[in-house]
């Protein structure tokens, strides 16, 4: 391990970048924009697509794959749609390459496409185009289909895993025979990934819907999930999206209802992204690394042997071993770190840095007592336990580092939520306390967006649990009946 | 479901297109080349990645992700790699289109790319570059890392699963200290692959090499498994490729050896592809439709109720719930289609048509003798037996379908494969009995060429096995120490 990261407190973004790649998470690759997700990382996003796929099977739905190219006349069908995507599309418009007999490889002008391909940035118009093969009658509906793929969106400045021109995701594209069906749809989505990132990244997160500035383009409502990062900024985690009627209209994509009427589909759309691992790390991490959630670490439990002797690594090794079977008969991940090439202080601060729940170190005085010496990650605290019943003590430790580590994430959350009745109190409490901030708000695009330039601060949403109170907006005067939540934000 | 499909016999082409279609496995995109992988054929996929996801994790691999793009720069690299690759590479030149006034979506000329970006085709070059960062010393060696990923390669004529533009795969890449290490690798993953293919897939494989003409462009060795189809065709199923030090070379990657040296790396390349897919249909379908091995089928058992009344709807399905239960403590997986919608009969056809191994009838004449009827789908034989012990039974029948696929494949080849000794024997049993071809060849590519213009006959390759024996070659009457194996192929 090199030195330390910068503090939190000196350099947030810093210490972030620092994190990320200390931690052997990602790093920028030659091309602009995309990231190299690591293998360490690239764990973190299985353990995610794991829990998220199967949620997604427990409610109905298959995987599919649909084309990673959108013909651009496909695109321009839905026209809020394409107002939206089109200033991020990556574009291809040839499909060989040659030598130019100097030895240079260029692009084969003779093979120029007739229509261009977008890569798809989003792909509810390639889906709703296959849909309408798909779908005649009520029979055939509902379609509940998820695709975990690769999407693209150019970006100008981009920050490993919050914002890459590629990143990976999950999209369900779901359609539905009526528009209560349909919104029914959207808000289980909704409910499945603020459940995930609650109980098992530990995020607790605010459930509502955005305003129309800020809507998913197409979109009739765009519900999300939102979360504060430890800087007091937010983070959109996840949306589920009420698309109405309008991409089975661009597509004409009808059905015959069971009363025998031809109308169109109604259709719902959702998805999580490789964003969430960058919202773990601010979430929980510290100066001294990565804090995971004992369910979204690949590793839980590292033990590290502590020797002088070959003799003695033999026999520490055959505790750590009969450690090792106990914790994995609870299926409890658990790695074994007996490299000679490196000491124990330094796989310490390694393990730290990469956020590993528990540590356990065994020394010979551990041998000769039946001990252990156990570290908590998240609490930096270390006891000495006997041996007898540890699996079980591990298993309940991790219970309890999860829920532990979502208090702490409640905390900060609840400490950095503000209501707020005038707009200088708004600008004081955004740049000083920072965090989410409660506000009375007139319901007009026009005062969102001049908060907006004026502060930087956005509507994160309108949270579905909302109580109506009587109130004035905090920019224009006029009343209002409910406060929204507004953040500066990644 | 819709008539049945035309057969093998009558046109095996035809047949393979529609089967796909009738089963849900998949359907021709808008998108020139590129496919929609359906619901049904995408679980298939999944059954698939699973398998070997947890091979390659057994064998020491972890999953990462690179990006979707290559600087058209890094292709010309290696020399022969862009050769290989130059003529059907996706271009993506520009990264914004606009609205030209006109109320049409264009291409935005002021945002062309300096670089062009080339969808990947396969990914050596990126990781390559990537790997230049990581490796120092041999301490960092090996790097075994694979990536499941969509990789583009631009096809004029395609077909379902077996050839299209857009494709799903695997690429294991790795990176070693020495030159044994990398082929031992090269070896291994050869033979994770040929145990997937005949213990999962029933597939039964010949492990060998390719000849320098048919060779990977980049490797030193191509090793593949070669499948099979029951029309006489063949399948490359699989590839795993040495690649000595010429991506090191190319992209500069050197380490300092245990002795203090610096070296370049040694690598190793590997991957299967949906094309799997392809080769799992058309080993063992017949005319009524998809047969899967088990270990391959989403749906291992159906169970369809035959009722006259809802009193007796709700008896049988008393009964095969106890089943499913029985069923899935044993992890098999079982599907109840009492949809009130469709006729036994229908449904009958229909899994038979999707190849779920076993299909289990209840009626009422069952309900009075505590008997059901089973039928094979492999052998599409019936028998009722009696619900004792039913999940045991099911559970050993699964296991002997699955050999007995096996089996019938490892037949098929056997009575299609053959010793020839002189050409026009060559050219008749490729055109009369087709399958494997064993004869002896001079060794050299312009032998190999001409055979392949004359005969559509390609080398597919020299088993690993492969008995010494002296012979003369077929088309040059010059000396050859073994016999290798031609087909024409998929």
């Amino acid at each position: 391990m090199s030195k330390g990261l910068t503090s939190r407190e000196t350099d947030y973004s810093q210490w972030y970048n620092e994190l990320v790649s200390k931690a052997d998470l990602a790093e920028h690759s030659s091309v602009k924009g995309c990231m190299v997700i690591k293998p360490y990382g690239y764990a973190i996003w299985e353990k995610m697509q794991a829990v998220l796929d199967q949620k997604f099977k427990d409610t109905g739905h298959s995987n599919a794959y649909f084309p990673l190219f959108i013909p651009k006349s496909f695109f321009s069908k839905e026209a809020s749609h394409v107002e939206g995507f089109a200033t991020e599309c990556a574009v291809v418009t040839h499909y060989r390459l040659k030598n130019d007999g100097n030895g240079n490889i260029i692009v084969d002008e003779t093979a120029k496409l007739e229509e261009e391909l977008i890569v798809r940035p989003t792909s509810e118009t390639i889906i709703w185009n296959t849909y309408k093969g798909w779908i005649q009658s009520y029979r055939d509906l509902p379609i509940l289909v998820n695709q975990w793929a690769n999407v693209v969106r150019w970006e100008m400045r981009t920050r490993l895993f919050l914002r890459t021109t590629e990143f990976l995701w999950q999209e369900g594209h779901t359609a539905h025979a009526t528009q209560t069906e349909a919104i029914a749809e959207t808000e289980q989505m909704l409910n499945v990934y603020a459940d995930f990132a609650e109980n098992w990244m530990a995020v607790p997160v605010i459930r509502g819907k955005k305003t129309a500035n800020e809507r998913f383009a197409g979109a009739l409502d765009t519900y999300c999930i939102e979360a504060l990062m430890q800087d007091g900024k937010a983070l959109q985690a996840g949306t589920s999206h009420f698309l109405g009627q309008n991409f089975a209209k661009a597509f004409d994509v009808k059905f015959t209802n069971k009363e025998g009427k031809i109308e169109y589909v109604w259709a719902s759309s959702w998805g999580v992204s490789t964003r969430l691992i960058g919202a773990l790390i601010m979430a929980h991490s510290d100066d001294f690394g990565l804090v995971l959630p004992p369910k979204m670490a690949p590793i839980q439990v590292v033990i590290v042997p502590i020797y002088k002797t070959d003799e003695e690594l033999e026999k520490i090794s055959a505790v750590a071993q009969q450690i090792i079977n106990d914790l994995k008969a609870k299926g409890i991940s658990v790695k074994y770190d007996s490299r000679d090439t490196q000491r124990p202080g330094f796989k310490f601060a390694e393990y730290e840095m990469k956020g590993v729940p528990l540590r356990i170190a065994i020394g010979g005085r551990d041998l000769e007592n039946n001990t252990v010496e156990l570290a908590r990650r998240d609490t930096r605290t270390k006891e000495t336990v006997t041996n007898q019943g540890l699996a079980t003590l591990i298993e309940n430790l991790l219970e309890e580092i999860q829920q532990s580590i979502f208090e702490k994430a409640l905390q900060n959350r609840a400490e950095k939520s503000t209501n707020v009745d005038t707009y200088e109190e708004f600008k004081k409490v955004l740049d000083d306390k920072t965090g989410f901030v409660y506000a009375h708000w007139d319901g007009t695009p026009e005062t969102e967006t001049k908060i907006k330039e004026e502060t930087k601060a956005t509507i994160r949403c309108i949270p579905l649990d909302n109580p109506l109170e009587d109130g004035v907006c905090i920019y224009s005067g006029k009343p209002s009946t409910q406060r929204v939540v507004f953040a500066r934000a990644y």
